[in-house]
């Protein structure tokens, strides 16, 4: 980590999520992508150790798998939750809007609206690394049956505000299933089964919904604990 | 991933492995870091999108918690299987010596001695990354209760050979149980719990001492497969 940001990708075993950590070197600030409950000391006690100051908590959407740890990290540290506008979750510090760009030190992250896997969805771009959430995973993507999820703006949203990034932009997911860790936009246009660039927006919607996928395990305990920053 | 260099790091879930690719993207040529059996078609079809050509496979030790996918890569790739000559492993292709020196298109890895873990354990620095295997990991060190392991070795090793590195020295170990990936020496040195710089070689060993592991569930399987390459 010679450059001036400090970069760290965590991982949640029950819920194989991905927790991200931007920090910058010169002044200390960082932010965290999509915190978990399960890992609030763990991630708690790496910010303290790499002396950085939390002030933002960023959540890609309205998780349905797991529960934020975004009010207990915000209570700790002083941070500011922020949460794209469309999912409606009140407690949130900072509505975040499509486009609206958050500074952490000099780190700038621009926050995009990337609806699909939910109505709400937002991906953050920092440099020539982007965090995507569900809206865009290694090789696959959310699931579009639920929360207001739409497969035919998910491949929209894919196709016209992830894949104009450079091919190199290094892809950080918000989790993944089969041990990768990172992809990237050029990997993701040729090789993504469901969005490589060979495959329609009607192809998409027939792979979508021929899914079966079962009924969200955790989403009835998930949703409501997520729209109140995990404080329930 | 805007340098030379094409850089993954891949997780097995069943051992909590983490395998790594290093390529270079002028000459297309990469080498591989402990591939795990399970993950061999993963890691193929990966070298294979990144139109990358695997030239060596290389061992950290012989692991005792999984088996290695190093014989069959080679017969897929036709790179060379390098392992630590203390390991007398015969059927690899090269018996790496302290301090060789493995070029990957421009790409320069030294492979260094640290026993400890095992009698025959080696890291691999490249660039500003080491890549510890079971000598150092995050916050914590492999066992040393099992082929010829040497807590004094193991504490030498790490103090030695990589507290010696620069401290934005990015670590990249062989597992991880917590859903770390990465660290750095400088981190290590300060707040690693066994091996910080504040601990002696006596306090360690009485750590390792009183650590009642229990024996290893897969290492009567792993240890014969891993000396012949995993072709059993």
């Amino acid at each position: 980590m010679k450059d001036s940001v400090i970069f760290f990708q965590l991982f949640e075993q029950e819920s194989s999520t991905y927790t991200y950590i931007l920090g910058d070197k010169q002044s200390g600030e960082a932010l965290i992508i999509d915190p978990v409950a399960q890992t609030l000391e763990r991630d708690l006690k790496l910010l303290e150790e790499c002396s950085l100051k939390l002030k933002y908590i960023l959540e890609t959407h309205v998780h349905a798998d797991h529960v934020t740890s975004s009010g207990n990290l915000r209570e700790r540290t002083g941070a500011q939750v922020c949460v794209g506008e469309a999912n409606g979750v009140t407690c949130a510090d900072i509505q975040l809007a499509d486009g609206q760009n958050l500074m952490v030190g000099n780190i700038k992250v621009t926050a995009i609206a990337t609806p699909g896997h939910t109505s709400g969805c937002m991906c953050f771009i920092a440099g020539d690394r982007v965090f995507t959430g569900d809206t865009l995973l290694i090789r696959g993507c959310g699931r579009t049956d639920f929360q207001s999820g739409s497969s035919s703006q998910l491949f929209d949203s894919v196709r016209e505000r992830l894949f104009c990034l450079p091919d190199d932009t290094m892809v950080y997911p918000g989790h993944d299933y089969k041990g990768f860790t990172m992809s990237t936009i050029g990997l993701e246009k040729k090789y993504n089964p469901r969005l490589n660039l060979g495959v329609g927006k009607e192809d998409f919607r027939k792979i979508m919904e021929g899914l079966n996928l079962a009924y969200p395990k955790k989403i009835d305990v998930a949703l409501p604990a997520n729209k109140a920053c995990g404080l329930v």
